[in-house]
């Protein structure tokens, strides 16, 4: 038996022991071990994960922080009958373990392999699938009232991390959830990275109660004693301290009188105790968060010592923790990071809004250098939007920074409070386009579509590193709303002698030939730049146009388009509403159809991209430069 | 000098008084006004809005209830130096009356009118534009962090009622509010209406305080004299308790030590009360939350007894409170309302969803028959969709019904809770198209667009009032995302013996004739019908086809349209990325070019669409019956 390991001890988990873990083929499976046995197999399982990740990337941090914890939900509960969901979802990795699919990590992320998130179609122990932030209430209490309603009987047990509470969704849901006469066990994955500066003092008392029993006595006893002993007067007071207490905390407001159980902290590394707690909090008759308390990167010191950098880790070796391919070259993120120092050492009124990605945004810098106009405000995508407009309504340069697919939270705060009233405020959307391993729930390939339909807006997207730096430069100085969006990844540094100012809705054209015309959209000027190499081999001589603006169209695209036989457009975006299908109208509603050339749109279907390496995903979905030419060279033929 | 009304004392303001009133030209001037004669004046002011909003219709019970409250905002702030953002902004009608705005109450929310919100275009003292609930606090944020960052000196008050808070909007800007040094005033306008649910026992409580001092004095001396007279173990008993009950409210969660001042509550119709605690709140270096009790509809005995029917009112007569014009016809709602009744008897896996509108959704009776099956979730349309994606998950066909302006709000519910998981969830978006006198926050135009982008999802629009029911039955039978948007107002009643079954995907052909080929979408089938008529006596002939499904789009449409000369496509939508766009693009995709009719897409502009009757709005944006005539037929003489 393995002594129980307090602090990280398996830097170099290279040798892999899974004596224990090969017991495990199916759910349910772990109910058989021995109680002693918990720590060596927590052990062997960290170990495991460490070596995976370590090959294949994907989230490190939080799925060494939640091992013991969900080993103690395996053993307290019944899969697939009891029902877990997982927020966020990046941190199901024991759970795939415990649910046999330990053979997924070896294609973890991978094109066809196993997804880093709960996905129902992989297996019946998924319960709902999730990738986006705070949504794990909400489908947790759907899941209690379809049980209720049709006289079912299991658990159903929503795991939310302290960030994820930061979301207004997770308190919407909590809100409906106090009212639930049901048994609805809500387990509170506290690793302290985001809520510590909320909680403060309380969590310092907090942590000094080891258990839920202790906890529950202590309550009853505390008060019990206090109303026994105490005259009138004494009872009076405490019931007065409590209602004032009560107010001062949660002012006049809605999670008062909540009755929602609590019970915790429990040490989320101790899976008895844990058990314990769960066991008992499946017996309530109402919602119960049950506070846990775990440590990300535990097991890994690199891990522990960098948790931003283990959030979602790229391939690394084991023994420093450094990654296997050093970055050559910048990416987008980099090249916004240092504009916006540039801007807003030059211009005062540059704020800068993330929210909760401080280090994948880039902003760090711009924190750094200028603290006091930093607002990180949590995973609250729709504060931060709208908070920006009231920053713009107040006479600064705000630029909230938000990943594309976390930016659709925002779709009404763009529409209803940045753009009725015309408000200058910079959308930065990092990761626009396919991110790849993340898969489905993280693909930013609508942007363009949601966007454009949008009034007041405008939205760019750079083809290189220098000219996202002229947007975002041309951007703060518009007096209303731009969008800029930019892919995950190396920046391009190609097509450094294309660097013409940026004119506001104007393209910009990079070769103006003849045959076919090749109108691109930010990271796909690119891949016109190959496409049209492989052409010339073919004899097509062909054009090229950045758009620059997907909105507004420059219309002067449309008149060199028609001078051309083929009109290719190419985006990252779907089809549907983005820009190809824009411009093609756009077209449309000024030349003669008869003279008009042909078109085709490259761009995504309309379908949920799953995980996978780009190159591939852009291969598959024939947006890479080889589908392309092929189907421009068969468009050719069938003429 | 009046005696101070505490009771409903003027239910027929006909002969307004308006001598106190008329002294008030201006921002400020309410200053000038002895104490004595406030009770006057806000009986004035009372009679004066009842009187105008019984002729134009509009928010009548949440700005009754305000008088008071901003009677005192407007004595303790200097407005336009301060800044106060009106959360939702309906209720900010005494507001515009003492900013120099009482002429625009002759025509208030009427074309080219005053609008009955708060725009910063309207009046340099509104501070941000509100449409849509919970965006006060964010706003309210950015404009004191603004502040900050520029060395300006003035207050900015966010004014939020009580059910703005049960969105999750507001929680997420007030975690950012509670990290803020700085002064930032929240007024929680509370009437009670919404959250008494949630603050049960609470606020049964907080009613016997009647006033900030009473309540810093008791909580003062409650706590200090605890401590004085008690001996050890009492402090530490209280100590603990005053633990123990911060925990079991909020467990180890946000709003603990939250460092948002609490003052309250105070009695929201006594002015003088009001400005004293607002002036004390002026001073607080953080955010404060004054908590204002106030009644809605105060005043008018109607709209106290029947806050949903004032909520937003006709015109109705003064004397009875009932409206002038009495709807002879059904709504869409009423239709929905009835199918919904009739789809919960047949089926019980049926259940309503609804955020905080169960009178203008139409879902009261359903709640009536099924209230075990009925879901009011507060103002929280996130929640609401991704809840629902959790019943169905969890084997239920949940319908959600919610105003397509409001859904805006759930877009990435929509996308990445429901229908990656291609759930079967049906959306019920009601107020779709035009919605005429709230405005450019409220009008439901966008949602073809930003639904149509997103994969898995059929979007359904019925012509008329049978084909609503019809639909509704159809989509709670698929196993899939279903959508059906239906405007506000009267249903349709003709084309009755058009009732062919809906077939996934397919349209419906009402006329198949020659020359034009009309193609419409829900509403726009009425006016279809009628362009025929008038193209007739041109001696045209009009096909006419029913869209029936805007997603996916029915091939047959084009095929049908190919053979035509010109193709006129119809929608109350955005037009980019709306039907017509799209259903052109398909028709190009499948026909050459050469071949191909004439195209004309009535629809909406890419701009947002003020306040005005629905039909002067549709004349003038275009798209009734008169003005696409002509259209059509200027366009056939160009040819």
């Amino acid at each position: 038996m393995a002594k129980k390991k307090t602090e990280s001890e398996y830097r170099s988990p290279k040798e892999v022991d899974t004596h224990l873990l090969d017991r495990i083929q199916k759910a349910g499976d772990i109910k058989a071990f021995a109680k002693a046995d918990y720590p060596e197999l927590a052990d062997e399982i960290r170990a495991f994960l460490i070596r995976h990740i370590s090959e294949t990337g994907g989230h490190l941090g939080s799925n060494l922080g939640c091992v013991e914890l969900t080993m103690a939900l395996h053993i307290a509960f019944d899969l697939p009958k009891d029902k877990i969901v997982w927020d966020v979802g990046h941190q199901s990795y024991t759970h795939k373990l415990l649910t046999g699919r330990r053979e997924g990590f070896d294609n973890l992320r991978q094109y066809k392999g196993m997804s880093g998130f709960p996905k129902r179609r992989e297996s019946d122990c998924d319960a709902f699938d999730t990738g986006h932030s705070s949504t794990s209430i909400s489908a947790g209490l759907g899941l209690v009232q379809a049980r209720e309603l049709k006289g079912e009987d299991h658990h159903v047990i929503a795991v939310i991390g302290d960030g994820s509470l930061t979301g207004g969704m997770a308190y919407e849901a909590l809100n409906n959830a106090s009212k639930l006469k049901k048994n609805f066990i809500i387990i509170l994955n506290d690793n302290n990275m985001s809520i510590s500066e909320n909680v403060g003092g309380v969590s310092n008392y907090l942590n000094s109660i080891r258990s839920a029993e202790k906890y529950l006595d202590l309550k009853e006893g505390v008060y019990n004693s206090l109303m026994r002993s105490g005259n009138e007067g004494t009872v009076r007071a405490i019931k007065k301290v409590k209602s004032t207490v009560k107010r001062l905390i949660v002012p006049g407001m809605i999670f008062e009188n909540m009755g929602i159980t609590y019970m915790g902290p429990v040490d989320g590394h101790d899976v008895e105790a844990m058990v314990h707690v769960f066991e008992y909090a499946g017996r309530v008759d109402n919602a119960v968060v049950v506070h846990v308390r775990t440590q990300k990167g535990k097991g890994y010191l690199p891990a522990e010592r960098h948790p931003a950098r283990f959030h979602g880790a790229e391939p690394f070796e084991i023994e420093s923790g450094m990654p296997k391919k050093i970055r050559e070259k910048a990416n987008y993120t980099d090249v916004f990071s240092t504009v916006m120092c540039k801007l807003g050492e030059k211009d005062e009124k540059v704020v800068a809004i993330t929210a909760a990605m401080p280090d994948g945004t880039g902003l760090k810098r711009f924190h750094n250098l200028y603290p006091e106009r930093f607002f990180d405000v949590g995973i609250a995508e729709e504060h931060a939007v709208t908070f920006a407009a009231g920053l713009a309504a107040g006479g600064l340069k705000p630029v909230v920074a938000i990943y594309s697919s976390f930016l659709q939270r925002a779709y009404d705060q763009i529409l209803h409070d940045v753009c009725i009233q015309n408000l200058p405020v910079v959308l930065a959307i990092d990761r626009a386009g396919l991110v790849g391993s993340d898969g489905e729930t993280h693909q930013g390939i609508f942007d363009l579509s949601y966007l454009a339909s949008i009034p007041n807006i405008s939205v760019m997207a750079p083809k290189n590193k220098w000219e996202l730096a002229d947007m975002m430069r041309f951007a703060v100085e518009q007096e209303m709303p731009m969008a800029i969006r930019y892919p995950r990844g190396e920046a391009y540094d190609g097509l450094e002698e294309y660097r013409s100012p940026i004119e506001y809705g104007r393209s910009e054209v990079i070769y103006d030939e003849s045959d076919i015309c090749l109108i691109a959209v930010g990271s796909m000027v690119k891949t016109a730049v190959e496409v049209r190499e492989a052409l010339k081999a073919e004899a097509y001589s062909c054009s090229i146009i950045n758009a620059r603006f997907v909105k507004p169209l420059d219309e002067k695209m449309a008149e060199m388009a028609s001078r051309h036989k083929l009109v290719v457009t190419l985006e990252e975006n779907v089809k549907n509403g983005g820009f190809g299908e824009r411009f093609r109208l756009a077209f449309d509603e000024k030349y003669e159809k008869k003279d008009s050339p042909e078109f085709m749109h490259i761009a995504l279907p309309d379908a949920y991209v799953e995980h996978g390496n780009v190159a591939l995903l852009k291969k598959e979905l024939g947006l890479d430069t080889e589908s392309i030419v092929k189907a421009i060279l068969e468009k050719h033929n069938e003429r």
